[in-house]
Parts: C-alpha cells; sequence; structure tokens
C-alpha cells in the first residue's frame, strides 16, 4: 500500500474531547492486518445504556452489520469492539461464526452476555477474519479502559484515513447539561446509503432506545447521507449511537418532545463535524467541495442532484484542475433525472453567478474564479428553477492520488 | 489540452468499409474549436431514406438533439450535419436559433428543406456555438461529397477520441444482399442510457421508419446502453441510423417480418462492435473489461449490476493496479440493490473461480490470475444465484490519464 500523506484537508489538530460518562475506551495492537500501530478497540457502556444504529442498505453487507443491527433492534448494549484491517464482508457462515466468537470473548472480558455487544468490521472484503488475533488481543483489556482516550479510539479504526476523526458538543438536554461525542473514519468507498463506514457517537443523555433511533434516523439524512468520496457503497457501513443516561436528565417521552430540540441540533452538528471530515479525508482529496442545491421540487430531489454532481468523475477532475468547466455540472443535474426548468435553470461557482435562464449570463468572466478555484473549499451552487426544496451534499475532487492509493490498496 | 497517446485497446487499423449506395460524405475544417483537422461533417442521403434515432434522457439534453428528435419522429431525411468541438449543449434560445441556421445553410447546399437535416454536436457544454464558422466551412462542401469516405467522417466527429471508429458488414434482407456501415466516437463522459455521444449508422436496406426505429432500439439494449467509460451521460448522445433503400429488397411489412433477423444480427453486430471500439477508446484506458452477470432476476437486474461493478471507481482502479481486488465486486453488485443470493453469489475473474456460495473458494490461489490482469483484456464473471437472466456489459479501466485529461479538458 502506498505512503499516504496527511490530507492537505485535514482540520490542524483533532479535537479537545471531553470524556462521557458512561462510556470506557481502550485499543490494542491484534495485528489483523497493520503492525506497529492499534487495530483493535474495545468501548464499554454502562449497564442500561440505549443503542440505535443505521447501516448500510447493501445486498452483500458484511457479517458484523447483519449482528449490529440485530443488537440494535434490542435497544440495550453493554460494549462495543471494533477492528480495522478485515471488514469481515462475504465470508459465509464462517463469518457470522467469527463475529460470534469475537462477541463471546469481548462479553466475557466486560462480564455480559454477548448479545450484548456491538461489533464493526472494516477493511479488505472477503478474507476470512483471523478471529484468534482478536481473541488474544482483547486478554486483559478491559484492565486498560479508561474514559475520554478518543484519538488513540479514532486512529484504531482507520485504514486508509490520513488523520483521526472525533468531534464533540456539550448541550443540553432540558435543563440537564449533557455532552455529545464521536468517532469516524473513513476514506475509500464512501458514498454512504443509511451510514457512512464507521461512525460511532456516544452521549451521557437518557434517551430511550426508540426515539434514540428517531434521532439518528433523521440526523443521518442530512450528515452522513449527504457526503460522497466516490460512488461506492461500502459493505460495512455502521453508525451506531449509544446513551448511557448518565447525565441525569428525565428521558424524553417522544420524539416530539420540546426538550429534545436543543439537543437534537447538537446531535446532528456532531454527525455533520464527523461526515464532513470523512469526506476531507476522501481518498487522494485535495479540494473540499459543497454542492448547494436549491430550487428543488423536494429535499429528496435537491439530494439526488447534489450528489449527481457530487458523484461525477468529470465534474471532480475538473475541480482537480483548477477548471470552472460548469458545463459538467449542468451534464450532472441533467443526467440526475430530477425534475428542472432548462430555462431556469442556474450555476454559480465560489458565489459568482455562471448561468442563469438557461444560458451563460452575458459577460461572464472566468478569470473571476480563479482565485476560487485554486483554493481548497470549493463551492458550487445550482438552483434548478422547479420548487423551493434545497439540500446541501459534500464531496471532494478526484486526483491521481485516488488512482494511486487504489490500484495499489491490497499489494 | 494534453497530448493524447492512442489507445493501447485500439484495433490495428480502421476497418475497410464498403461506400453504402445512397449515402455521401464530406468533411471540412470550420475551426469551431480545434485547428489542422476537419471538424465538420456533412452527409447526403437519397431522398427517401428512412431514419430512426436514439438520443440522451438527460434533461439538460443539447439544442440539436432536439432538434434530431423532432426529424427522426418524422422518418426520413435528407442529410445529417455533425460538428465537433462545440456541444450546443445549455447555450439557450440562441442554440435552436444556431441549429435551425445551420439547417438553412446545410438544406442550401443539399437542395432540400431544412426540415430534412439531421443535425448533432459534439464538444464543451455551454458555449455559444460560432454558427458563422460553420455556414461558411459549408460553401462548396456539397461539391466535395462522396461514397465511402468513412475514416475521414469518423476524424471529423472526433474530440478526446484516439482513433477513428468504424464498422461495416455485408448482410441481406430476405434474397436482396445489403451493406450496413457506422461510425462513432467517444470518449469520455460515456454512460449511455438511451445511445452514446454520436454514432451514426447506414444501410442500404429499404425499411419504413417504425420497423427502423424499433430495430435501432432494440439493439441499443444490449450494445450502447451496455457501455460505461465514466458513469457520466452526455448532454449530446446521438445515435441515428438511416435507410437508404438503394438495395431494392422488398420492404418489411413489420419488426416481426422473418426476412428481417439476418438483418437484425448484422445490425446488431455492427452496434455491438461500434460501442465496444468507443470503449476501447475510453479516456485513459489501457485495459478493456467484460462483466458478464449471470443468475439475475432479469435481464434488467442483469445490466444494473454489471453496470454496478463497471461503473464503480474502487473496481476500475483495481483492474488498472493489476489487483485482483475481486471484494470490491461483490460490493458493488451489493450496492447495485438487486435481487441476490449472498450464500449462492459467484466471482470469476479470467475464468478462474474466486468466490462461490458465499465465500472464497477453498484453496483459492491469487498467482492463477496474474497473466489475466496484466493482459490488456479482462473478464469479470458474477453469478448473482437468483434467476436464468444474464447479460454484458463492457467498459474500461480507471488510470492516471484519465485524470491527466479531464482535469485539463478546456484549458
Amino acid at each position: 500500500m502506498p505512503e499516504l500523506q496527511r490530507s492537505p484537508l485535514a482540520p490542524p489538530e483533532f479535537p479537545d474531547m471531553p470524556g462521557i460518562r458512561g462510556v470506557r475506551l481502550a485499543t490494542a495492537e491484534a495485528k489483523i492486518r497493520y503492525h506497529g500501530r492499534d487495530d483493535l478497540l474495545l468501548v464499554e457502556l454502562d449497564s442500561g445504556t440505549a443503542v440505535a444504529g443505521v447501516f448500510t442498505q447493501s445486498t452483500t453487507a458484511a457479517a458484523p452489520v447483519c449482528w449490529s443491527r440485530s443488537v440494535t433492534e434490542r435497544g440495550y448494549a453493554r460494549a462495543l469492539l471494533v477492528n480495522s484491517g478485515n471488514a469481515n464482508a462475504f465470508t459465509g457462515d464462517q463469518g457470522m461464526r467469527d463475529v460470534e466468537a469475537s462477541a463471546v470473548a469481548a462479553a466475557d472480558a466486560i462480564g455480559c452476555r454477548p448479545a450484548e455487544l456491538l461489533i464493526a468490521s472494516t477493511g479488505v472484503i472477503g478474507e476470512p477474519l483471523p478471529v484468534e488475533r482478536i481473541t488474544s488481543a482483547l486478554h486483559g483489556l478491559e484492565s486498560r479502559l479508561k474514559t475520554g482516550s478518543w484519538q488513540a479510539a479514532a486512529q484504531a479504526i482507520s485504514t486508509t484515513d490520513t488523520y483521526p476523526k472525533g468531534s464533540a458538543c456539550e448541550t443540553q438536554l432540558g435543563d440537564t447539561p449533557v455532552t455529545i461525542a464521536g468517532v469516524a473514519k473513513g476514506s475509500g468507498m464512501i458514498a454512504p446509503d443509511m451510514a457512512t463506514m464507521l461512525a460511532f457517537v456516544f452521549t451521557d443523555a437518557a434517551i430511550p432506545p426508540q426515539i434514540l433511533q428517531s434521532l439518528l434516523t433523521t440526523g443521518v439524512s442530512t450528515s452522513f447521507n449527504c457526503i460522497t468520496v466516490d460512488s461506492d457503497t461500502s459493505t460495512n457501513d455502521t453508525l451506531l449511537l449509544a446513551a448511557t443516561g448518565q447525565a441525569g436528565n428525565r428521558a424524553p417521552h417522544s420524539i416530539r418532545d420540546r426538550e429534545l430540540r436543543t439537543f437534537r441540533r447538537a446531535l446532528n452538528a456532531v454527525l455533520t463535524d464527523l461526515a464532513i471530515q470523512v469526506v476531507r479525508d476522501g481518498e487522494g482529496a485535495s479540494k473540499f467541495i459543497t454542492v448547494e442545491v436549491g430550487g428543488a421540487s423536494s429535499p429528496a430531489a435537491a439530494r439526488t442532484a447534489g450528489l449527481a454532481v457530487a458523484n461525477s468523475p468529470l465534474v471532480k477532475t475538473a475541480i482537480a484542475g483548477e477548471d470552472a468547466n460548469w458545463g459538467r455540472v449542468i451534464m450532472a443535474v441533467g443526467k440526475s433525472g430530477v425534475r428542472l426548468n432548462p430555462s431556469k435553470l442556474s450555476v454559480a461557482m465560489g458565489g459568482v453567478m455562471i448561468a442563469e435562464n438557461g444560458g451563460r449570463v452575458d459577460g461572464y468572466d472566468e478569470s473571476l474564479l480563479t482565485d476560487h478555484l485554486q483554493g481548497t473549499e470549493i463551492l458550487i451552487e445550482v438552483d434548478l428553477g422547479v420548487g423551493k426544496s434545497k439540500g446541501r451534499v459534500w464531496t471532494c475532487d478526484l486526483t491521481h492520488d485516488y488512482i494511486r492509493i487504489n490500484a495499489d490498496y491490497r499489494t
């Protein structure tokens, strides 16, 4: 695998993240695929922790996805075990047995039932999981569990990521101060349908499982489901949200509870921050691209049009080449099939209106865009001219480094 | 625009193609965008020539697409005018006026009505068409019209193509010998929905317009609609079929006419040959990839799964890197959403079975694939394990040259 430079779009440093009461973390080097770095994460959750999850909609979903989907359906969990380097996907019955063996070993370490273990894996598809390396690495790991070691956790779940991704937020639920913290990993095979590759978010708030699931499902639709690196949806996409209840707030009774409003905003901010960090570490990325679509017939149409632009290799290579090739944006919304009015369609880049009312604006001067395109933060705005709905999608450019990384990933 | 080498996947030479009675061609240098090469093609069709067409389904279809769609709906045409270098797409009302001005000038030259003129354009989107350069280049061009200059025609319609594309076939309709010949161009923004960028096929057979349209619509579904270079569908996709009737066969009365069988096979062979030539000139291509999908619930499902594999940047970069990363094939069929049975799914490459019955085959030896992957003709076979339908899709790999070509197309 080629040497990877830290993404030029990376934040300056890992955020200062508070611990979450009821959440303790430890990492280990299991040597599943990587050597000289931790590749296993164990998270202990206090008894009574409510959990929610969204997962890949792939019909070839990995064994750990099937397992964790069942756990989240029951609504409660006591621990989370994550490995990087092997996806345990398309591994048949043996794959499920390997998940179960991992769950048994981790449950032993924590002192809970295997059915209370959430499991996630990321890495190469189709290779048998070396489960004995995981069970060995678990020996004694429980003695190293501690609160707040987020950066080590984010690093242990990384694959082609060039920086660890974390986000946290202090907020309140009703009058009670609560905290939200999460980690995520990217950075290829990113076109989440229900979630991205792996992201884990924790809070000390008390929120019942069904309400937690509803918060997560809504939050993901404007965060992780609005990013794409390369249009390829993973077999292992997993986003989990765990609420330990240690903050001592009165638990909300319904998703419509007014007390949830502030918390929901804070949760969505953390989800969006993590999702954007995944894109900023998109394989080979040199530019971060925001596509804002307005004038759409529905939010779904806005997202579809935005993703068509964000997934177009011709748009992405043009941005990589600092070329204001806005005709490719027209092409992309055209192929998306969403309702639009060609004679009202408009396109702007970097705040400069390029085309409107079905044609290029009079006196359009491409040189006005030069500075914007030479920067790393690119804004593309499209108005479809048919409605009032809007949406926002994030992606990165397509560069030589994407080819370099992916033409030689396994060898 | 970067210097382009002839594709390593190009056929050794342009085929020896016979003239078609009733079809005369001429090319000219209009300097629309390119200099030092012809960029305008005029084709005269004998009076009474039936025509059929399939076009991009883009909602931002170009002005010449709208124009030619109307002409093919009327069923007859006398000429075809094609320019390269400017797509005349997203050019508003002026774009339609420019098409009409071109049609008037070409109709004058040929001696027919503008409504009998088919028009097609390919090139940069969103720039006004310099129509006066086209009308000047048309002056006297009719005197240079001649039968059989296919290679010059294929060259004149090229953009980033690295070789001219042609295909021809001698066949029969009933007992009458007839000839089919066509030209096409690629080579980026190729993910045809109804047709590819530009392809023009001619025959001297007598076939009424409705039957001609039916033959074309069926033929395109297993040829041009089964190729992809980069998943981006053009605003200008146009595939036209013209039948001059000069062969003197008895015209078929219905699409079910048994006499059409041989002709249909020959037509489909020409369409498929041209479609494959477009892929073989895919931007930056170093490998030609055939994806064969079997065990599908329907032909449409087979095509959807095949295109998901063929459009996956992760599959395409793996092939570029000569890496048997078959897990990415599993990922791609999984994200396609088509019905499959994970425990019966199988994947083979180069005829070597890699995975079946939900997991990697026992004793799978990746080194068996080394020779195949180092070659230029790659075969990926997938069986979805749920039905008896199958389909075949063609694509190319994704290389550094794709980035090089497209990060710097307009500048």
